[in-house]
C-alpha cells in the first residue's frame, strides 16, 4: 500500500513575525513501512512556541529546521501500517512527525486510549507541556507547599498547567498574567487562580504588585522581558525563578536590554534556572501518574484550541504565538 | 580608665560616587568597659565594596548606616580594658566596630595570631572575603574538578581568592579580569591565573571570548553590567554563576540595562543564584582550616594594600571602589 501524504515545509528563514511565505505544502508518496516503521495517519498536531527558534538558522538545544524539508513537531498518530510486531493498524502513537497528514516512523511511544480523555491530551496536559510545567516548578523552582507561585503565559499550554499544579500542591497564592480580559476571567473563574491580570493594561509591574502585594517565591517564566524584570521585583528572600521561555523575545528583530534590576539576585538570594524539558524524560512517569488522576477526578482543567485541518496548521502557529489560544493548540486533522 | 576615641560618622548619603563631604570625623569619650565588654584599641579595619550600598537609605540584607552616626565595618583590635573574664588587654579580636579609633564591644570573636601571619588577613584571607570566595565557588557556583572558571575583579579581595581556591581544588582553567596591564600581570605571574585581561582594553565580550575559546563552566560575578552579558554567552550548558556583587552599579545614578541574553538560561540550562556571605557562618571552620592550611604551606598569596591611619580611611574607601587596590584594601591605624 502506498498513501499520497500531504507535507508542510520551511519554505524559508523569517526575519521576526513568520509569514505565510515562510511555509510550503507538497505532495509525496510514502511506501509500506519496512520492518521496524509504522505508516501513520496524524489525528492531531502540536503547534509549541520553541517551534520559532527552529526556524532560525541558529545553534540550540534542537537543530534548526532545513529549509526545503518538512518541519516537525508532536503529533498523535493512528497507525495504517504497521512494520512492527505486535503493533496493528487502528493503534495509537506519540510521535515526532507532525506537520504532515501521514507519516513513517520509527521512533514513537504506544498510546493507551483513556476513557473520556481526548487523545490531544497527550499533545498537552499528558504530554511534553505537562512534563515541562510539572518539572519546571516542582524541580526547578523547587516549589514547596504554602509559596506564592506567578507564572506568565497563564492561559497557554504550559502556563495553565503551572497555576493548576501549583493550586493542586498547596500552593499559597497562585497568580497569572494573560494576554486579554477573557484569559484573565478564566483564569480566575475556570482554573482556579487567586489572582490574574491582563498584561496588556498597564505597567506589569504595578500590576504585579496589585496582584501579590506581599510578594512571590516562585515565578515561572514563559515571556521573559519586562515580566521578569517585574517578577525579580517582587520575588521574596531566596526567591526561585524556573526560566522556560521568552515567547515576548521570539519575534523580535534587536534584543531588548535585560532586567535591570538583575542585582537584586545577591541581596535577595534569588536563583534564576534555566531548563529545557528534553533533559527530564525520567520524570515522565512521575508526572503521567500524578497528572492522569487530576484528570480523571475532574481536578484539572485540560482546555485546548481546535485548530482544524493541515492547511490551517501554519495558521494556529502563528496565532498561538500570538497567544490566541486558550490552553494548548491542537492542529485536528 | 577613659580614653578618646577618634570616629568616622556618615554626614549625608552619597548620590553617584562618595565625596568627602559624606565623612564627618568626631572625637567621642570612651569609659571602662561594662562587665561583657572590651575596650579595645583597632589596629586594622577594612573597607569593602558592600559598604557602598549600606551609605543609601535603602532596605537591604543589612541596615543602613544612620546619618550622623559612626560607620561600621570589621576591624582587628587589640583589648585596652576587660570587662570579660578569661580576656585580658593584649588580647586580638575580631569585631565589626570599623571607621574609629576605640571602640567598647560586646560582639566580637577571639583570634589567635598566627606565627607569620599578619592578623589584617583575619578581615581578608582569613576572614569574611574568603568566606565569600569559599562559599561562592564552591557552594553556589557548585564548582567542580576540571572546570573551567571565570572571576571578574579578580585582582581584588574576594576575586584574587576565588581564582586561587578554584586552582588549588582543580580548576581546569583559571579566567580573571581587572582593571589594569599591572594587575592582570600580577594575576598571571604571581597568583597563577591560566589567562587574564584587562577589561578596560575592550570589549569584555570579546576579551572573555579569546581569555576562554572553549567557554566557561562557572562565573564569580563580583561585578555585573557587561561581564555579566559576557559571562552568560560564553557560558557552556550547564553553566553556574554565583552573582556576589555588582561594584561595577554602585555608584551609578541610573541603573543600566541588564544583559540581553539572559534568554540564553534556557537553552544552556544555566543557573544564576545570588548569595549573601553573611548567611554561611556555618562553613566557617571548613574554610578557616583548608585556607590556613593553604597559607601555612606558602600555596596561597594573600596580597594586601594598606592605607595608613584613620584619617585616610574615606580615601582607602574611595580608591578601593575604584580598583586602586591589589587584593585586600585594609587601612593599618
Amino acid at each position: 500500500m502506498s498513501v499520497t501524504a500531504r507535507e508542510i515545509r520551511l519554505a524559508s528563514r523569517p526575519t521576526g513575525w513568520p509569514t505565510d511565505d515562510n511555509f510550503a505544502f507538497a505532495d509525496v508518496e510514502l511506501a509500506s513501512p519496512s520492518a521496524g516503521e509504522l505508516l501513520v495517519r496524524n489525528t492531531f498536531m502540536s503547534v509549541d512556541p520553541y517551534m520559532r527558534g527552529r526556524m532560525n538558522d541558529a545553534k540550540s538545544y534542537v537543530p534548526p529546521y532545513e529549509v526545503g524539508k518538512a518541519l516537525e513537531g508532536g503529533a498523535v498518530g493512528e497507525v495504517v501500517e504497521s512494520g512492527v510486531d505486535g503493533v496493528t493498524p487502528g493503534d495509537l502513537v506519540l510521535h515526532n512527525a507532525g506537520w504532515r497528514s501521514h507519516a513513517l516512523v520509527s521512533q514513537y511511544t504506544p498510546l493507551t486510549p483513556v476513557d473520556g480523555v481526548s487523545p490531544s491530551h497527550f499533545l498537552g496536559a499528558l504530554g511534553m507541556p505537562a512534563l515541562t510545567a510539572y518539572v519546571g516548578l516542582l524541580d526547578i523552582a523547587e516549589f514547596k507547599p504554602g509559596e506564592t507561585v506567578f507564572v506568565s503565559g497563564a492561559a497557554g499550554a504550559v502556563g495553565s498547567l503551572v497555576g493548576q499544579f501549583a493550586r493542586l500542591k498547596g500552593a499559597g497564592r497562585v497568580i497569572g498574567s494573560a494576554g486579554s480580559a477573557d484569559k484573565v476571567a478564566h483564569l480566575k473563574n475556570k482554573l482556579g487562580f487567586d489572582a490574574a491580570f491582563n498584561y496588556r493594561e498597564g505597567d506589569v509591574r504595578e500590576l504585579l504588585t496589585r496582584a501579590a502585594p506581599d510578594g512571590i517565591d516562585v515565578y515561572f517564566d514563559n515571556v521573559g522581558g519586562d515580566h521578569l524584570e517585574a517578577a525579580i521585583d517582587s520575588l521574596r528572600r531566596d526567591g526561585r525563578v524556573a526560566a522556560c521561555g521568552s515567547i515576548s523575545m521570539y519575534n523580535e528583530k534587536e534584543l531588548p536590554p535585560g532586567p535591570r534590576n538583575l542585582y537584586l539576585l545577591v541581596g535577595k538570594r534569588l536563583t534564576l534556572r534555566g531548563f529545557i524539558v528534553l533533559d527530564h524524560n525520567d520524570r515522565f512517569g512521575a508526572m503521567a501518574k500524578e497528572v492522569g488522576q487530576w484528570l480523571a477526578d475532574g481536578k484539572l482543567v485540560a482546555e485546548e484550541t481546535f485548530a482544524d485541518g493541515l492547511d490551517n496548521a501554519p495558521a494556529a502557529f502563528l496565532g498561538m504565538l500570538r497567544g490566541e489560544n486558550t490552553g494548548k493548540m491542537v492542529v485536528r486533522l
